[in-house]
């Protein structure tokens, strides 16, 4: 059976080296102070927070923003630090020929440039032995007529069968998807329909990964999580909260009912259909827009870690009875009293059982203040 | 090359005995003095709105609604009134014993009724010649942990493989999506994702009916279009149009330009893509809460006609031509030309060359005040 | 200081006997087996659940559906169960003339007999000595044209300015908002905007009531309350979770945090500015479609009675330090650790403390079986 | 009787010097090449859209991105090029003091440095002869707890009251309301009824200019617009258009027939409540961010001219009887008959009886090529 300590003892998330970028929206970016001013920086801040957290071991890395001339040595770096690379995030959206898109762009020459730098990205996941590739294209249209949406997808579809190839043996391709931002009218890869097609054309190394926040109003994310796992492509997430689009808040700080539900799925996964919570990715993308960024990345993962504690609390075998009898008050109640529960004492408990500080956001403002 | 009269002579839609029902929301049912009394009534009604399109004589039958004794001679009945069966859609949403879903529902036997149902209505479909089962069920959740997902989808793919099987030959099955309602968590085939999903495991003889108002707020419905289209299971629409939920108006009543750009795709599947716009199956699925039954289903059809007629007007190679050279205010002129057009002198002239009355409305109303 | 125990002890929620009548959607009606058959069968049914929960004395009943010959014997029928009548709502919604709408109907006859109909409620609640006429009207237009906003708006003024002349002194008229359903284009009061509006128009003893469903997807509800205590015309809550649309879902079954920080904005609002909780209305209103009705009233009176304990733990002053210093981690923090708080052992010694029952579910269920 | 010319010659529409500022979103900006360097490069291009469009002679200007040390010189240059000044828009949002807010900061200095700021642009409103004061504030906060609405409120009405009495004689203050971005929790003023709340305790002076992007899915633009009108506080617009969130597209590009609502509430307004069309306020506000900002600026302007052209058509007369007799079917058509009609010739000869290039898309994109 299932325990909470077990079940936390597995759980890993990574950490955005982005997150110590300066962060904000097309009004304006405001600098906290804790903005780091290269990659090495930006490792060190991860290491910091890590210092603090434990269960935060990994990093999500941005290129080129975190490129560096001599890769065995930024291997070297993470590694010193009892960090490692989990996800290589290619950036094919900023650069001025992506005006109207990369992989699914209507020029062919477009489209070889945005496929060589995921080619790189393969070469530079295979240096700092990352497991996940991991692709989010903001590749969509702005206006109605603007690109013919079949003809954009089989583009797409055809700089990715080489990169899905060239990827390095047992790891794996995320696909994101996303309803609008930065493309206003449609975006390629729109919903998780659009995704597991996509993924099912590029081949077996591709999976779907759940960005929190790339949602149309209303949509029971957690149902799309478990149709993902019943497909097999399920392949990690993007955590973080929305209360209107993409607004990239720290995790649980507007639904933390919401988490719990969409980590219940996961619990319930591997209870009744085998697939171990550690099995796919988890990394944290937030924009801390207003408030510091270590302290933000804290708050989000242990939002986390209690919406997993409280989803192990979860009668799985009471709930089935209740469902089989047709009794919604009474798996309501069940789901209810899980929730209700506080987990924080059985977090404490487990994270003294690991040597690690229970209470991270303690020990890191203490930390910096000492630093 | 395609041209309007061309299209709009292979364009047919269905409509829905059901539209000659009561109609009305969950605070009441107005009854606006032109709903059917049975079956005949409701054919009989269907006829006299055909008198005046010429381009509906297909009907979507409702069942165990528009059920008789004799088969045979509800099929004379159609014909004999220059009609066809389009479409036959089951019901297993009113029975009490669906409180809680019926092909997704936790307990067995009731699964089996509904198949048994659904296999009732097979035989119909072959007895009234229909091509197409169209299939939309009610299933789903209304609360966190009420049943789960997987559980629930298996169940229901299993239900449905025997009833694909059985169709008869040719004939399709169409598997119907929507968000919430009138299940308020979660929809057992809640989107496109989920129907395609579902289709792929049923089989080749399933495909997807889009609803239009069976969408997320902001969702873009000719992208999903365009994406079904390319996985070759686009079945057809339930045509109708919405501003908030699920509101079942007239056709083209909030968003024309929205109703342009579905056909639009339509148009260029048939030109890029090859796929027959009468390939796949139209149906009116409106609900008149507070008009007048018949000249409501009159204002969709002909909505839908300007939408049809407007989208042959977009010419192709020059948008695909403003396409490749990144000419965004080019490819969106083109589009807003296309729209503006005044189409209602085209579709007059085409209907008078077909005999057809050339203001289908006043022809109605005057036939209304005559009878 | 605020404490819990002292807070609960004032917080009362009211029932809605039709809360007790058959619910259900367009899609029709499931019978649960524990519907009443009359109005004297709805009392007797709150009487049960308010057996159990203790603090759900007042009855929030709805003419012409608990319309009785004896005025008289209705009140004592109540005062005998322990009861009170809180609010008397109208119903301009069902009656076949209203297929336009009532107090905003384009035609003066229907408008008059809106308005006799509200006016029969004055009486009505002076008769059973209700303090407040709840009015939420169904009107508004299904399509654009059908109908002038601004005509409409006045017609509706004009009709409720003498019944809040003839209003109980001291008791007040609730205006509710709503923005769609059944209208689907537009609704004569379609938030909170037109809300307050339309009670600076009406006078004095207008007041505006939220209900939690009322809302477009992503609406700060807690935001919309703040403000209506601003003007001074927060009248009160009807109670209920939503996901999509109206959904009238059990109170806190989707987003319990916002329930939380609803009851959050009424503390605050007492302890900052002065406004009692117990000043405003609160009553239930929800449609239990597949779940039985008691227990589903208890369930969300007992989410309320959660979200107003984890409320009164938010060390406002605290959060005001937080919010001057610009720490927007700490504020969060705190309103997270509150939220955190298991408060069931809490409400179940103040339960005790009254001598109600600990836990009234199992305590309804158990009277029920024995019953 | 209002016909068409008559009402596209009062027509005016104001450009924003904005417009010519590199745009894009928070995942980069991609420069078009028609970036003007400075103030005078914007008004040279606001100067040749107007040559191309004629009714466009007003500009919208943001401060201190086009202040000048020399005003005079500035109202000058403007008046030299046949253009004059419509609004000033200040600008407290991007400074790093504005991180937490500006009018409603919970900090007394960084509210009177926005104050300062806001008492500037009511000067230089003054020198440059501008009759609006267009106040948008990025205020709110991105977390439950980090601010007081009502604390936030009550400052920044307390901020405002000596702007507006400072205000040049007969000119306005616009206030915009906003439901999020670049707030994710709650903005101060997020819709409508705040902002009306809000100019009623700011002044007679104080009007709300509606933005078309700022609303939550499904709302109901023209039925704001009506209540707007209704109050006498209806100020102006921001045109644009969305499809998910604050999007900033060209007019009409999404909705052409929300516009055409939405103008034929102003022309209505106009004929049956006196409400000039020309006595509130018309600027564009859109983000090219992926097309040329001229043609854009002029595809918008064309779209409000159209949909303002058909508005004229729509019978109100005819309409009020439609309404009058409950005649949903007729009423609706008539305004599909109006919006079906093709105005552009109606438009082009308008357009060659001022004197101003019938074609402005073409005629500016010809003299671009010249240029």
């Amino acid at each position: 059976m299932l325990d909470s300590a077990d079940v936390l003892s597995r759980f890993r998330i990574a950490l955005p080296t982005w997150g110590f970028s300066p962060m904000g929206t097309r009004f304006g970016t405001f600098r906290m102070g804790d903005e780091a001013a290269d990659v090495f920086g930006r490792i060190d801040a991860c290491a910091e927070v890590q210092a603090s957290l434990g269960m935060t071991p990994g990093l999500a890395m941005h290129f080129p923003w975190d490129s560096v001339p001599d890769w065995a040595g930024l291997a070297r770096y993470v590694r010193d630090r009892g960090l490692r690379v989990e996800a290589v995030n290619p950036n094919t959206f900023e650069d001025q020929i992506y005006r109207l898109g990369s992989v699914a762009h209507p020029q062919a020459e477009v489209r070889a440039k945005a496929q060589e730098h995921l080619l790189e990205c393969v070469e530079i996941q295979r240096r700092l032995e990352a497991p996940y590739l991991s692709l989010w294209f903001a590749d969509g249209t702005n206006y109605p007529g603007q690109g013919d949406f079949r003809r954009r997808h089989a583009a797409m579809v055809e700089v990715l069968l080489p990169v899905a190839r060239a990827l390095p043996s047992g790891s794996v391709m995320l696909l994101e998807y996303k309803p609008f931002e930065p493309a206003f009218y449609h975006t390629d890869i729109a919903d998780w329909g659009a995704a597991i097609l996509t993924a099912q054309e590029v081949g077996p190394q591709a999976r779907v990964i759940v960005d929190l926040g790339h949602h149309l109003p209303g949509a029971n994310v957690e149902y799309t999580v478990a149709m993902l796992q019943h497909t097999g492509r399920l392949g990690g997430f993007h955590l973080n909260n929305r209360k209107y689009a993409d607004d990239d808040l720290i995790s649980g700080s507007i639904d933390p009912y919401g988490l719990f539900l969409i980590f219940r799925e996961l619990v319930k996964g591997e209870r009744l259909y085998g697939r171990r919570l550690e099995s796919i990715s988890y990394a944290l993308d937030q924009s801390a827009n207003v408030e510091a960024k270590g302290p933000a990345l804290i708050l989000s993962t242990m939002a986390a870690c209690e919406a997993l504690a409280k989803a192990v609390l979860v009668d799985e075998k009471e709930l089935e009875e209740a469902e089989q009898q047709g009794d919604v008050i009474r798996s309501q109640s069940i789901l209810r009293e899980a929730f209700l529960t506080d987990v924080r004492p059985t977090i404490a408990a487990f994270r003294r059982s690991q040597g690690w500080p229970e209470d991270p956001l303690q020990h890191y403002l203490a930390q910096r203040r000492k630093g």
